[in-house]
């Protein structure tokens, strides 16, 4: 590897410095998915940023999803699935495949990735220590066991964090009964963020922000404000497939947290350019 | 439910309270599986015990395989398993399937079952927290991802145990690499008991315990020194199914757990049973 | 002794694994005295139920008085008591003897029981550490060094509750000067369970419970709350030996004090079978 | 009070603070008795002494009998002693007069005059906590409840010592079934300081120390080695009455005890006197 | 050392033991200057009572100017000082010496000796663990690096009393650029004081305490009140050099420090004489 | 500031992050002085250097002498040395300016310094909490107060290092009696790396590193044994003037510490850079 000049190197310290001490002791949730997950390199370069932050004394906390996973193992079991307004139905079938692939395999894969760069990580799912309970969602009929939170435990979080493990969380939530829900994961990351007052949470996506205007490019908006991203869904200026996620954002800071930031997961490194340098990527949403 | 005479009552707390005093502190690892996992009576009894240990002072670790469960998801992907030896040759397509039925379906249905039962259980895979490293099994050729356990660092167990809260562990270990190892449960129990300094480890099997003669229902060996069963293993008088289970038992008590207990897991509450009363269920197995 | 079937076990399991988990962390005052403390049968019965407790989380605090050890020590040393409205009047060398048999004989005798039975006692008087400061009772003019409690300093019994002790209190109280007053031993627990914010005080008498007509057997009241029992104490239903014990309960209650139970300490293992089974015995009083 | 003139305030503060540095956080156990237990002025000025070690980080432990209280007892209860070897015959019903009287008593007597001076103290007899375990002494054949040591278990002072309190022991130990022993208080005091390796044992006495010649006032030994302390044993100078206590101390620095002083407890403040001052009062002995 | 007799000591031990019980754990900040640093006896003395106070509890602070030793400095280094309205005009040159022989000099100084008395100091400036920030004051113009406190930070005070350690601060502030600032240490004291919640701050000073009028030794006021100090100042009463030190107990009293004693330093052992007898030396105020 | 490039950044994360973890929680003992305390730029870098090995959970205590800066106050003060085989015969009047200027200008100079950089230092001399005791160094005759080593006392260090705080030893130690020596600071820093038992001790000078020929800026030596340096050191191969440095090397070796590092303190971030960048500057020896 090329060695680094003294330049290079003073001038990185001289910028990071002040955001590594500000965020010192702070929690914060990162929402890993999409095709950040798909790259090994990628990957790589994720697992070994989640490991720095721990480094410098952040408390981060990952919560996953597994979308191109499900789908490859329902082909393989040759279980087809309906879909309702855009969403799966879930039936019995379905979830059992759904939470064997999330919480079995993403979630394991993500753990062993983080060992691997050297950090201390303890995969979860919602079920374990009743870290997440929710009920049948039915806001849009009955579409089988997609869930709707209900209940945030932190306590098995805090524990792990105090201990100096990185909780990794799978997207799969118990009801009251024990059965398993599937809820999406940018709600989860959102709904752990605020029950865990996080300094931030950070959506890793795979489009590098949230657009005026997706197909202009230079339409990128760097920060904005709640009352702004509401105007902007509003007035439908922001782009459909990007709704949900502002709507996250915007239900996270009114709960209590700090800033939300989504990011383009697939740029090398992009966690800790965001964190401890200048320079802004992404979009960053504030109170 | 019919009420409880004061008389049984009595009896009860007469006999359970200097087991109960004697245990307070000690960790006992459980080896749950067959039988014993299937039926819904059986597995909600199992849960109670659990929790019962755990409220009464008792730190319980539970360690599980998968065996119908793991056969019912290959049929499913059509994936069809070589032997050789009788030992499943597992390759990466087929260890994938063990992996997420171990740790994301078998495990999180026992930690639900758990949380139902009002504990506060964690679900685990060797993986986590770097609990269990292993390496390629080449004793009987190369059978794939069947591992050898190098490695056991408990942190993350007593970390969970201090906390409260119930560890489940899936026999499923991580490569230095990170790739995912398939283990044989009765190994990784006794390695964990081992590596614990565990007061008892307890095998849940389906039948009553060690037989002289497995015809012969009369035969049950009560209790039985190491050196017992080293010789009985000799020559050939135990019954050649038990021959891995003994020898894992040794093993065990070798490396300073206090005893072994090989019980019949369909019993309702036989944990309870062999641990808080005077009556000898099963096989225990001593130094 | 008889083996106890599994049938039993798994009953007794399935009832008491919810009352257990409920009380795990909490305090229970339990009165203890009367004919309970005659038998030794019953006495030995009792230490092993609180032991019993203790080891299932609970933190139990034993308050006793002691009356016919007091009768017997006064005869032998020929001092004869004067009676003004029923309650014995206590000179200073009454008093002398009435704390050598509570705190010297009493005490220590229960706290000799308890070890035996495995348990870790303490016995204390509410001379140490401070922790019962009375003055003297002049409701009914000067009958001597009877005391009325006007400060519980719970320190010590927290210390000692923390560190795995159970203590054992006897109802002697210090004057600001250091001198001996005796003081009721139900009014002392009713303070205590009060100053401690137990979740229950446990009133161990020599009949069942309370009754609307204690000469008729079926009036066994099983259930009360305190406007109940005020009304029934108003109305001169209550049986008049009661009312200073159902005073003592309301007071507790109104003090914070989660529910008062009034029950018969001669039958073996009252104490658990109430706590820990569905059963009712006896008469519970809740807000 | 007379004020104190700067010039004396200065001596005593040069004089105590390197002694008083020394014994910071060190254990001292004091035995307490004969007629400094008797004279109000003197049992104040004990209390206070035992309160300050307390206020300047001293860990005192108080060990007491109570002779003249035991057979005032005795004599109004009308039980006449029988005597062999000097040593009191205790029956059962003796025995139950003299654990009222000390641990009844005595003890709470002592624990309010500490509570009087400003102190926390916790009376206790052997019984408490597992605290001291005897069995019968027979050298001197049948003489009743007479115990001998068998286990002292410190657990109980250390966790009392720990918050703060100071612990005030009769001299009643506890059989192991649950019998109450009278122990010789001296020796009680030996074994406690041994078993909480403290770095004093200070037995009280109402003579000035040990002398070479009872009689002669002149030959008060001020310090004494263990084989001085032997020899003057063996030929016979050492004052008949001295020698179990002397034995007392030779056992007790044996067993570890760093230093014994034998004092007048009759002298006001001899104790801090003693522990503060350049000046020698009393004898001290070391190995 | 002439040896003290008992009487003495009783005496003493009567007299302090409810002091020192009064001000077990609490804090006490010394502001010590003057003509008390000066003569070599009346330091040790000095620091002696500091280290008993340590010894029976108290966690005192010590906070110290330096005049005469900074005037020799000046001098030495050929300095010439300009004053305006009585204050030193501090330029760079200045305020380099002022905090060299402050923090580097008399801090240092004063922490060995404490060292040599037995207790465990050490010696700070307001710049360490951000302790005292301060700005340039200017009410009367511009005088210099003569500061005015901002903010005090106690965590590092905090820090090592809890360990024990005894706190000597030189009255040297941090500017918010790191530059130095030379500030009033009776104004440091009794800020410290405030933000420490400090039970009481003593001011040594070389008069015996404030004087209706300073020419009239038998005008010295024993107690006061912060509105007599009030209407003193106000009427012009009190005498005109002590005003600044008025102004620093009310301040002081104000922010929630519960007394101020102004007394004589070079009297020996006035520290622990005023603390710990009945006898009232030199002026507190109090609310 | 340029913005640095995402590949850039890749670079550093990957090479840093195994050095971070490898160094999380070591202490490391950096000795500041030389040229590197002179300019602005490389004071302000090695601060901000020391601050972010604090926040990624490096324990670093800084050692600081302070040439320049003592000259030139002697020169002020108009006070001339005398010179003994190199060493400066150090007088009392000298030893106090001595002492000012390390313990009062230059150590509370760095103190703001990290302040500034965000970081929390504690500026220490070896009077400090014991911590540094010496005794007058005679081996080249009576050269006045220069001091040899003869204990330290680590305490106060951990301490503030468990609380977070950058302790900053200045050069001074203290004698029996208190008074004041000056000891080489390279001492000083390897004597408390081996009390500490320090991972690493590195000498921040103004030259590269060591070379087998000083005048021949190619035969600098990267890596080094402890006998290779004693080796050198016999045959005359090392620089003269490195000589006493590298007997510190070996000293703090043999005693413990891991490795000790000779780097160009000039250089801006040099610290940071030979600490976690693959990149060897200076010189390393170890065992």
């Amino acid at each position: 590897m090329r060695p680094i000049s003294y330049k290079v190197a003073a001038n990185l310290i001289v910028q990071a410095l002040p955001y590594i001490q500000k965020f010192a002791g702070k929690t914060v949730v990162v929402k890993y998915g999409g095709n950040a997950m798909t790259s090994a390199a990628t990957k790589a370069a994720v697992m070994q940023d989640v490991v720095l932050m721990r480094c410098v004394g952040i408390r981060p906390v990952l919560v996953h999803g597994g979308g191109p996973d499900i789908n490859q193992a329902l082909t393989k079991m040759g279980i087809e699935s309906q879909f309702v307004g855009g969403l799966r139905v879930t039936d019995g079938e379905t979830m059992e495949v759904v939470e064997m692939v999330l919480s079995g395999k993403t979630n394991k894969h993500i753990v062993a990735e983080i060992q691997k760069a050297g950090g201390q990580a303890v995969g979860l799912s919602g079920k374990d220590g009743g870290l997440i309970t929710a009920e049948k969602e039915t806001a849009n009929g009955d579409i089988g066991f997609v869930g709707r939170i209900v209940k945030v435990d932190t306590s098995l979080i805090h524990a792990l964090l105090e201990k100096g493990y990185i909780p990794v969380v799978s997207s799969v939530a118990a009801g009251v009964n024990g059965e398993s829900f599937n809820v999406n994961a940018d709600t989860v990351a959102g709904e752990l963020a605020t029950a865990l007052k996080a300094e931030k949470l950070i959506l890793m996506t795979d489009v590098t922000g949230i657009y005026r205007d997706f197909a202009d490019k230079t339409s990128l908006i760097s920060r904005m404000s709640v009352p702004e991203a509401e105007a902007m869904v509003g007035s439908g200026v922001i782009d459909k497939g990007m709704i949900p996620k502002v709507q996250s954002c915007i239900t996270a800071l009114r709960g209590g947290v700090g800033a939300v930031h989504v990011i383009d997961g697939t740029m090398l490194h992009a966690l800790i350019v965001e964190l401890f340098t200048d320079q802004g990527i992404g979009t960053m949403v504030e109170m």
